[in-house]
This record gives C-alpha cells, structure tokens and sequence, in this order.
C-alpha cells in the first residue's frame, strides 16, 4: 500500500478565519483525505484573516487535488494557489558551472585565457597525457544516455531525460565532489551513440551510461570499453550489480550461510540482472538459475539473442527447466530485477530456511514485502520506505571517485567485486534490517573509492 | 617590441643572506636581464637567511630561464625552484559542476531524483517546450571546437583545445551569468560534426562554435542554424563582428565621418573578415574591398570557393584589381584579421586623412602600431599591451545572456546589428585611445544584452 511521500509535495496558500483552531482545522482537513501536513507557516495576520502556507505529502495528483478540495470546502477557507514542491525545486534545472579561477582583472585573464593558455594548449598537443593534469578531464564524467529507458518510465527521449542525468551529476558532486555532465543523446541508434560517445571522450576522465534499453546497452559498453582509454560503467547493469552483491554478503552473514553453499535465483535478465549474474560468477556461488518471462534459462532454449546466449553458459550447470515456481523450490537466495508481483505465500514457502528475498522491481517489488518479511529471514527492496533499500547512489559516486584518484583506463570485474564488500564492510554489524548503509553515510564513497583505487594496477605515468 | 607580460609570469623561491639589501638586489638581478617584478613575498626568516618568492612577468621560456640565472649568479643566492604562474592556474582545470538544489536529506533526494523526478521527465516528454523551463537547456551553452584553429596555434586536436573552451565557458560565467560547457569533438569530419552536435543539441538553449578552421565553419554554422531550434553562433566571426563594428562605430565617431562615406578595406577573408564583411553590408558602407593573399577579392577573380564568391558579391562594386597596397590608397578605414606585418609607413601615407587603422592580426598585427599611431588617427589592435583592444569578450557574453533571455530560437543579423552600437555606446565620449570600453566594464553584458532582447522578436509560449 503506497504511502504519501516527499516525492509528490504540495504546499496550499490559504486564507482563514483568523482563530486559535485553525492550523488544527486544516490539519485536520488534509489528514481526514489521507494527505501528511509536513510544515505550517503563517506568512500574513490580519485582524480577521490569516494566510498560511500548508504543505503536505500526497500519493498522486489526484490526491493533491483531493487535499486541495477538502482545504476548500472548510468553512471561510479560500485557497489562493497551490504549488508543487517536486516541481519547484527543478525549476531552471539542477546544476550549474562554475568557474575554479578568479577572473578580476587583466592579469588574471592573461593568464587563464589569451595569451597565456596557448601554452597550456601547446604542452598537452606535445604530451596528450597532460590533459588530465591542465584539464577538467581529471575530474569530470560523462553521464551518457540516450532516454531510451528513463527509470520505469520507458522511451521518453533525450530532452526528457534530462532531469534524471541532472539529478545524477548532482549526486555526483554531493557524495563524491565528482563534476559530472548530463549528455542526453538525440539519437538512439546503436553505431551512433558509440561513434558520438567515442568524439565527446577526449575531455572525459569516464562515462557512466544511464537509462539505455537492453539489449542495446551490452554492445554499446562492450564495444566502448574496448575503444576507449578512459573507464565505462553502465550504471544500471554495475552500480546495480556492485550494491546487490554488497547487501547479499551481509544478508547472508545475517542468515549464517556461504555463498558458496547457496542457491541462487536471479529474475529479470535485462541490464541489471545479466550484470548481476556475471559479477557474481566470478564470486564463487553455489547453483545459479536465471529466469525471465519465458522460465528458468537453459542451454537448449530456442530463439535466445546474444546476452541470454551468454547467460545460459553462465547459469544453471544442471540444465534444469520450469517456471519461477519451479526454480524457487529450495533456493536460498531470491534476487529480483524484473516485474511487479510475480509470486507471494506459496512460492516464498518452498523456499529453503532462512531465505534471502531481495525484490527490487520499482516501484511494486516482485512479491509484496509485507508478506516476504513473514516468511523469509533478510527482505530488501527499491524502495525507501521499507528497510534495506537497494539504491546505486551507494556505489557510483565512490567507483568514479576511485578510477579518477586512480586516472584508470578501464574498469575492471575486480575493481566491482572489490567495491561490494567495501560497501557491506560499513555496516559493522548486519541485522535482518540493516544489511546495507545509509545513502547518507559519509563513509560510504570513500570506503568504496579505495577499494577501486586499490584494484586499479593502472598507473598512469603522467600522474602528478 | 613585445613586453613581459602575465601570460608568461614565474614565481621563483630563493634563499638569500639576510640584510636590508637583499630585495633590492633581487629585483634589480630580474630588472637587469629584462623581466619586471610583481610580488615580492618573504615565507621564511631565519637569523642569517630569507626565503623569499619572488614574482616576476618574463617574455618567454627562454626568458624565465635568464631570470633565473641571473638570480642564481648573485653571491649566496640559492634559487629553491622555479613555478609557472600560468600552468598553476591551469592545474586540474578551470570549471566545476555544482548542484543548485540542495540534498541534505531523504526528502531531498526525493524529490530532486527519484521517484519524484519522474514526473519531471513525464512533463517533458508530454511538452517538450518544458524543458527550458524545468532543465538547465534555459541558461546552458555548448561551446563546441573540433582543435582544427586553435587560438592562433592551428590545429591541435580535440584535447588540446580544451585549456581555451574551458576558459571561454569560465568567461561565459564571469561576465554573464551564461553556465557553459566545453565540447571538444574529435573528429574534422564536416559531417560528423554537424551531426554531432544535432544530437547533442536537446540539451542546450544555444551553440557558440569556437576555433573551428575556415572554410569548414562556414557550412556548419549554416547548417546547424537551419537544423537546429537554437542560436547557433560562431565567436571567431560573430563576436569578432560584432566588436568590430561597435568599436569602428566610435572611431568614425572620433574622426567624424559617416560609415556610408567610408571606403574600407578589410584584409583576411577568413572566418573573421567574411564575417564583418557580411555584417557591415547590412550596415550601408561606402565602397567596400575585401583583400587577401592573392590580392583585391574581385568577381572574375579564377578559382574562388564558395565564401569567395560570396564576398566578391557583396564587395568591390566598381570591381576593381590589385594588391592590398593599391586597395589602402585613399581608403578612409583598414580592417586586418589576417597575418602578421604586411605594410607600413608607406602605405599608411597613401590612406585618406583621418585614417582609422584595426590591425587585428595575433600576437604581431598586419602593422607596427607606434607606426599606425604617427600615421593614423585612430588604431585598434588585438592585443592588450595597446590601447583600443579589440577582444570578444565585449560580444559573447552578452549576446548569449540576451539570446538565452530571450528564449531565442535562432539569432539574426539584426540581434547582432543591435549589439555592435551597444558596446559603443558604453563609452560616453570616445577619443583616439578609447573607442571601446574595458572587458571589465560592468555595463556592457547587460547593455548587450538588453539590445539583443529587444532585437528578438521570438517568443516563446512556454515561458515562465
């Protein structure tokens, strides 16, 4: 059952009789609706009359319509307008350039501009690799999409994705003083999203793809990875991959059971589970099945494109079939990326003990947490309003904190697998609720950055 | 003779023998071989020695390297090391990305990225015009390079380029408020480029080509205005135009003649000179010729390309032949972007009375100035070692503050028209070695800007 949350605010102007009940009455109003008054501010007192702002949490725009109309209908209220908060704090974009030099006066300009960049321009012509030394290049990352599948939402393009890159520079900035740059590419064919990306790189220390479709977004990282000499991580497939791996070691320090010993069941074979499935391959686990719409994957499924091929030779050792069902039956561990309310009670009870139940499909898990919590030992989700979200920001802004430190090249399965326990290791004991840290632990980033740093053996020599 | 400037300025750190002299016979050592004292700083004193840094403007590297010895040679001087002021400024780049929404919390997080930014995205994507209103497209420019004609240096490539498009966006910031971002492209392709920039387009409300070589500018910048729903505007001609025109506005001013009187002869027809050649066109000269290495531009010129062919159309109506010495006899106006010492006192003699002399060229002007100046009335040169610099920054950031305020679609020659007088106009009472105002004048952007508001006759529905 969605509660209102902070994601869809309001705040109501309104004029009121002026009287000692009032902030009570519209209180009152709001929460008889199911609306959450979140603040109160008087901002004018007249003699007969107040006016007051009132915000207040709602689930949807209808609900915000509904709070407005019971605010309406008290007796002597007048509402004078109502703004939304979520809209208001996007209002001329999220992110700004700043200038790290003082321009004063004409020697500072001299300086940093004509004449005297010529020279800074001449010496990174002589040594290419002095462009991470004279150039943002050390410390900025390209967040690439293409607005092919902009969180849930689907297609929505390259402008319309804008919003979201925004979002995630910002978080860049804030959790690892990484300057990050939205670019939202108006195409969506695949050569020309690599052939744009591989031009736009030079100023780059590293990409980090964002929101673009599966299958598409395997060939563009592989063929990126190969051509490019900066680092490229698909959010999506290794920030998820890094943050599930990291919350499973503490699930299962929780439950007492060695990955090595466990069945594992991955749903949803898009760009987060397939990445998933790999990274975990090179962590030693016991049996893995992958399922996806058409049953658990097997070696001799018809029609599989190239990435389910490569699945299948990753999975299932025993050549099992069968449904979600089927592969759940004494599985230790559930991993979901894929589709709301696949399976409840029943499923969850052929489960061996103690499972593990991480049901991340956004915004409606897998399998209602209410009823995992009832039958499985450690439950996560997407969401934050239950314990043990799953959240990417716990692992991006530290891994490109970590490869720029590093001025690496590539990004290695070593380096991921090096970044999840680092993330797990902040939670100094692990409970069935808290498997994974606060997104706003500052230990977080740093904790992660230097595992990355450490697994980097690339040294570049230019490094000063 | 050129002269120390800040563009090549050491800072070295010496120890000395403690006295009262030891100041003055450093900077009388520096005052010796040629370089000029700017700071002076004692960071340590011990009983029998000074550290000091001593600061000083120098010619070239070769230069710095005679200050130094000439430091070294003094009795019990040690120099400790030697910094380049400029490279300092340069060091891990020029610009940063910062957040402007605050994200201090949960419900901060919630709303400036998910889930609340969905609804931000589904607003875009349902009106794409919201994107100037709810993105950073309102207030961001690309200033786009592909290395083929950097500074004056030639083609050095993407990377190498980006020292003077970072300084450029850090200019942006600084004098208009513009957030701008440097997009160095690696490939000449004209094609690619084009195409390039069409994808990259969504995200920004206008394009500032910079650097990019002649010819090939021309067709990217014709084709992109067409393609594009942004103002596509390249500095080397527009903003070079644009000063130009303002600053010969005041000249005439000075020496009294009307533009419509004025045989003018503009030498170089590169990106510069095709551009005030086809600005000034709209602006009602007298007799226009436009020189170049092959001498007067003239319609049965053989083998002209298609800018050429252009200017000889617009240029040379009674289509007269020869050299640039033949076009300067009698002319009231020379305008030169093009190379370094190409005429003197000779040719000077042979200009109408009252001459007004622009010699542009970069670093060496296409005349000696101290020459111009006992020939000439009025002399303008690029450099600011002279009075009347002609410098962009009078232009860009002004242009794009109004286009952006404007929510201008395309930018035209009558915006342009409009901001050329408005530079020349925040000189109250020009005189021969003051007929523009300093980069540093805080009135220009604005009054730019407000010319090329009011220039704009688009409006855009969707604004706020």
């Amino acid at each position: 059952m969605p509660v209102p949350g902070p994601g869809y605010a309001i705040t109501a102007r309104v004029e009121v009789p002026a009287s000692a009940s009032a902030a009570g009455e519209l209180a009152m109003a709001v929460g008889h609706v199911g609306g959450v008054v979140t603040a109160f501010d008087v901002v004018e007192a007249h003699t007969h009359t107040l006016v007051v702002d009132i915000s207040c949490n709602a689930l949807n725009e209808a609900h915000a319509g509904e709070i407005t109309a019971a605010l309406e209908a008290l007796p002597g209220v007048r509402v004078r307008k109502v703004s939304d908060r979520t809209f208001l704090v996007h209002l001329g974009g999220k992110l700004e350039v700043q200038s790290k030099v003082s321009l004063r006066n004409r020697d500072d300009l001299s300086r940093a501009y004509t004449p005297g960049v010529a020279r800074i321009c001449q010496a990174i012509a002589a040594n290419p690799a002095d462009a991470r030394r004279l150039t943002i290049k050390r410390n900025t990352v390209a967040v690439v999409t293409d607005g092919s599948a902009v969180l849930g939402l689907g297609n929505l393009g390259a402008a319309a994705a804008m919003p979201v890159m925004e979002g995630k520079a910002a978080l860049f900035k804030r959790f690892a003083g990484v300057d990050a740059w939205p670019v939202c590419l108006d195409t969506q064919d695949t050569e020309e999203i690599i052939r744009t990306v591989q031009i736009l790189a030079p100023a780059y220390g590293g990409i980090n793809l964002e929101d673009i479709a599966a299958p598409r977004c395997f060939e563009i990282e592989a063929r990126l990875r190969e051509m490019l000499d900066i680092p490229v991580f698909h959010d999506d497939q290794h920030g998820t991959a890094v943050v599930v791996l990291g919350a499973l070691r503490n699930a299962l320090r929780v439950v007492g059971k060695k990955l090595s010993d466990c069945k594992i069941v991955i749903c949803g074979v898009g760009a987060a589970g397939s990445a998933i499935i790999r990274l975990l391959a090179s962590d030693k686990p016991g049996e893995v099945l992958a399922v996806d719409i058409d049953g658990i994957v097997h070696p001799s499924r018809q029609g599989m494109d190239a990435n389910l091929v490569s699945i299948a030779g990753l999975t299932n050792a025993s050549g099992v079939t069968g449904s979600l069902a089927d592969a759940l039956v004494d599985a230790d561990v559930f991993i979901g990326v894929s589709a709301p309310n696949l399976f409840g009670a029943e499923e969850l009870r052929t489960m061996a003990s103690d499972a593990v139940v991480f049901a991340l499909a956004n915004p409606d898990p897998e399998v209602d947490p209410a009823i995992a919590t009832a039958h499985a030992a450690v439950v996560a989700t997407g969401r934050s309003d239950y314990p043990n979200q799953i959240n990417n920001v716990l692992a991006f802004p530290g891994v490109f904190r970590g490869l720029l430190d590093a001025q690496a090249r590539d990004i290695t399965d070593a380096m991921l697998l090096a970044a999840a326990p680092a993330i797990a290791d902040v939670v100094a004991e692990p409970n069935p609720s808290f498997i994974v840290p606060s997104v706003f632990d500052a230990a977080v980033a740093p904790a992660v950055a230097e595992a990355v740093r450490q697994a980097s053996t690339v040294m570049d020599t230019a490094q000063v």
